[in-house]
């Protein structure tokens, strides 16, 4: 690669982890940086120069990136820590003026084309859009995945097709546009209510569509399309483009059209290649929003999701302490193994919705790590034990995070996990006017942390598809704002931690839905709804940290993950549940 | 002025409230949107078309602003209300395309002209930057003021005006420019240790300066120098230019050059001036950031300011308590005339920094309400009485808001008191790691007004100048975020709120420090030191709502205020203190 950015006088080359639709999980086709580095985390990005190379992640793969680099003589910048500069200030200070930078515009906003664009400019340095840097180097490229489409059955999505093309028409007129181009997968999907597996995790398609004011179209490999979606695109009169005609049909727009773009998802070469003579409408993604608040269908069914992934991670923790009593080994992996079974058998399963994280002890302070048979460790009494798992239901899709501790608990350990929980419930608990962002009600959940001189890195919300992706936007619950108000029928996660570096992690999320609480001459409040039913671990909470009223929502919170999924256990589960709900409880294992 | 709008073809013009230097407070020269509206709110801005016209303001002024446009024919908009359209919004939905609107660019910041012309040009409307509303309506414009410069001794700046500028000089140079323009006046007399009088409430003196890696200018009308300031000027090299020449100045810079502009603070007509050959280096004002972060010799001043205020509240809350007792008759304006005789006698008091809100029962709901002989009311036994109040003095500015009961207290009046003052405390003993921005603390102090289904319309911190104005930017604590990350030696209020309309206002103000608090390996924490000097009222706190640790937060803070103001108190209002400060004492009045 080195050899062909000397051809191209390219002095740097910038690999990010995205595909053209900047999705999060990509097909391997799409997984550049990672083979560049060998680095596996969902996030990072690689810069290459001609005598040195760095990779930029945030904080919860520090560990696992300086493992992954180890030898790879890239060196490992961590973003978010005082004195880390980004990759374009880095840039800037290593590279003289007049030289070029190279990057594949696919795979980066235009958002961040235009800005990256300004910012070296007014450096003296050139950015090169159009510089592929894998086309000779990368000999095993994988495909792009060819796998069938299907249909996603309106009584799981609760609108229909057209109801949704007609809603995203009045978001366009609204927007005085034309059309507008859709780029996400997960926006294809939902749009067209169609879903696939052309990437692990998302049952999504790879595809493109663009709505107009009366025509719909997508722009995807005719191969993939079964006859009952061909005549499905027929009756909802959706036209069918070749995936790789998009940039063409851009071009091609007439003089004086509109359309409306969201510079954050469309990528820089699709955006180059609609003619100048066509106005821009940069707005908000229309579709995201729609997708974020869900129906009562939508909502119903991820009840019911979060209900059959409650009984499997019964089955699971149950199956845990069993086999350990019984003085059997079980590993990060075999737990995992175990998990994914219980959610396999539970009604309308399809996959997991991402890589199962199970971090023992010192693992579970690296945030996002994903055990390999390499690092398999096992689950031993005296430490901590972290899972973070979720499915894809036909019905919803999951996401939950438990902390246990495996034997005796320390006073460290306890204080820790009640910290975070204190932090949970807060969050869990707030209520709050119409027109708060996520980034006002961040701080509810570090407050207890930040009180001891503690905090996490990541995110304490995101939002959440619908037999989607695990991750969506645009409403999250972050330090950064991004200026998106939360909205009664939005999902999102309730998830702080605290991880302390080579000897274990807490995380504790539940799923929230965004709801009315009341109407005030005030204004109107909002307050969450908690979704997700497994208990917390009442060995690890210092029940002298609770205040009443946290004590009260935890008891009010074990009863309802009581009643709501002991019908669906066998006895000696149900009975074994019942001694994990009560806070006088303290021996867990 | 309708009339020279149809002159000169202008369909709508808009006033808002500033001046050429975007201050709060302004001299009575720019009060146009005071002049055309009757309304004497610090913030508003006022629309005129030639059939209607509209005054936006924000909740603290909702009130007020309803009883000084009764009869105006300008109809009230009130901001932050779902439902009100901003200004903008309202003029392209009121106006057909190709419309005329006309603005005094002088009174604009050039971020705002361009946001607006951006939006105005793409709904088809023409902004008209030079259009100059009052040339011949207002026939009695008061002429621009001419008060003298004094000199601001170094004992209470705590750095030179040679310092200062180095300071400015080493920020124009990291910026690669070769010039900074320094346009509010608060930012002029930081930079060169001068104060004046020519704005009510602010020791500043009207004036732009320009500050070049060489050299420094001032613009200023000579008139208002006195020779000491003449020499002093002469003797850090501080070259004086007319007032009304920055423009020409701004025009004649020579090709190439490279100047440093906040488009937040620099009103549009300035940078208009600017030729585009010369290179606008686009930052945050650094000036503004330099004098945020208070000095050693600032901070001991404001400590000294704080107390010498709280001496001055206790004799005047004394005061209050035995007139009644007496059965004398008090007023709002009573009592804030004998409040600022109190200040007036404390040591190198200089002016108030503010007008003082005196709000009783109904009047203390109208946020920034100013008392009049007209709407003066007695403050008898029976509601609650809002007092917002600050000095300037030669060693600090203060702000600081008491509410207190006169008579029995209702459990009403106790609980929301003892909820503002929850979120006061929440706030006051937060801590926070390094990056946190003010937007990401709001919610700790409106959560338990939340909670209640409660909240408060306005801001709840806002940055303190030294010895200048009492609002200062950049940092701040608010619901919107400005990206401002708070650093140690950030001068700030807390000052949460509740106001019940027609019943009464209660807002608890003090001013906060941020310092450090403690390294750790999770990052650097900081937290505020709380400064005012005045007891709560105990009277208004029902206890049963505190928890231990805010029980102990207010005892504390009790007996700090005790221990600070009893050596400057005569005997009768040191026992009378005393008797203030114990949270088991319940009977206020």
């Amino acid at each position: 690669m080195r050899k062909l950015m000397q051809h191209c006088n390219v002095s740097a080359c910038i690999i990010p982890s995205s595909d053209p639709h900047l999705s999060e999980y990509v097909a391997a086709h799409w997984k550049r940086r990672e083979w560049i580095s060998g680095f596996e985390g969902s996030a990072g990005t690689v810069v290459v120069l001609q005598e040195q190379a760095g990779l930029w992640t945030d904080s919860r793969y520090f560990l696992q990136a300086e493992m992954q680099l180890t030898d790879s003589g890239i060196l490992l910048f961590k973003e978010g820590l005082s004195g880390t500069p980004d990759y374009q200030t880095w840039l800037i200070s290593n590279l003289p003026e007049g030289t070029v930078i190279g990057i594949d515009g696919t795979v980066f906003s235009t958002h961040d084309v235009e800005k990256m664009k300004k910012r070296f400019s007014s450096a003296g340095l050139v950015l090169k859009t159009d510089f592929i840097p894998f086309s000779e180097s990368w000999v095993n490229l994988p495909p792009l995945p060819q796998n069938s489409v299907f249909i996603y059955n309106e009584k799981f999505a609760g609108s229909s097709c057209s109801e949704k093309i007609n809603q995203i028409r009045q978001k366009i007129t609204e927007a005085k546009a034309d059309a507008t181009l859709l780029t996400g997968l997960d926006e294809v999907a939902w749009a067209f209510n169609i879903r696939g597996t052309d990437v692990e995790y998302n049952p999504v398609t790879i595809a493109y569509a663009m709505i107009t004011t009366d025509a719909a179209c997508i722009f995807i490999d005719k191969k993939k399309l079964p006859s009952e979606v061909i005549s499905y695109f027929n009756q909802y009169n959706i036209k069918v483009f070749p995936y790789t005609s998009v940039c063409n049909f851009l071009s091609e727009l007439p003089a004086g059209y509109r359309i409306l773009i969201d510079k954050q998802k469309v990528n820089f070469a699709l955006f180059d290649a609609i003619p100048t003579y066509v106005s821009i409408v940069e707005r908000n993604s229309p579709i995201s929003m729609l997708k974020a608040i869900k129906n009562e269908v939508e909502i119903a069914g991820t009840k019911n999701a979060v209900l059959k992934d409650g009984v499997a991670l019964t089955h699971a923790f149950y199956w845990l302490e069993k086999e350990l009593e019984a003085g059997r080994r079980v590993t990060e992996l075999s737990f995992a193994e175990k998990l994914s079974v219980c959610r396999t058998q539970q009604k309308d399963f399809f996959s997991e919705s991402f890589p199962t994280i199970t971090g023992y002890a010192a693992k579970g302070a690296i945030v996002h790590c994903i055990t390999t048979p390499e690092n398999d460790t096992e689950i031993r009494p005296g430490n901590l034990f972290l899972v973070d798992s979720g499915g894809n239901y036909l019905d919803g899709t999951t996401d939950i995070t438990r902390t246990i501790v495996v034997g005796e608990a320390t006073a460290q350990q306890k204080k820790d996990y009640t910290n975070v929980l204190k932090g949970h419930i807060a969050l869990a608990s707030a209520k709050f006017p119409e027109g708060t962002r996520g980034v006002q009600l961040d701080a509810f959940a570090r407050q207890f942390l930040w009180n001891e001189c503690l905090n996490y890195g990541h995110g304490t919300g995101h939002g959440i598809g619908h037999f989607l992706s695990v991750h969506e936007g645009p409403q999250n619950i972050r330090i950064k704002d991004n200026g998106v108000e939360l909205q009664p029928n939005m999902l999102l996660s309730n998830e702080p931690g605290l991880y302390r570096t080579g000897e274990y992690g807490i995380r504790l999320e539940n799923m929230v839905l965004v709801k009315e609480y009341k109407k005030t001459s005030f204004g109107c409040f909002f307050e969450f709804e908690t979704l997700s039913l497994f208990p917390f671990d009442t060995a690890l909470i210092d029940e002298k940290l609770l205040s009443g009223k946290e004590r009260e929502w935890v008891n009010n919170y074990h009863q309802m993950v009581y009643d709501k999924l002991s019908p669906f256990l066998p006895e000696e589960e149900r009975s074994w549940l019942m001694g994990k709900i009560s806070l006088d409880f303290t021996n867990y294992f």
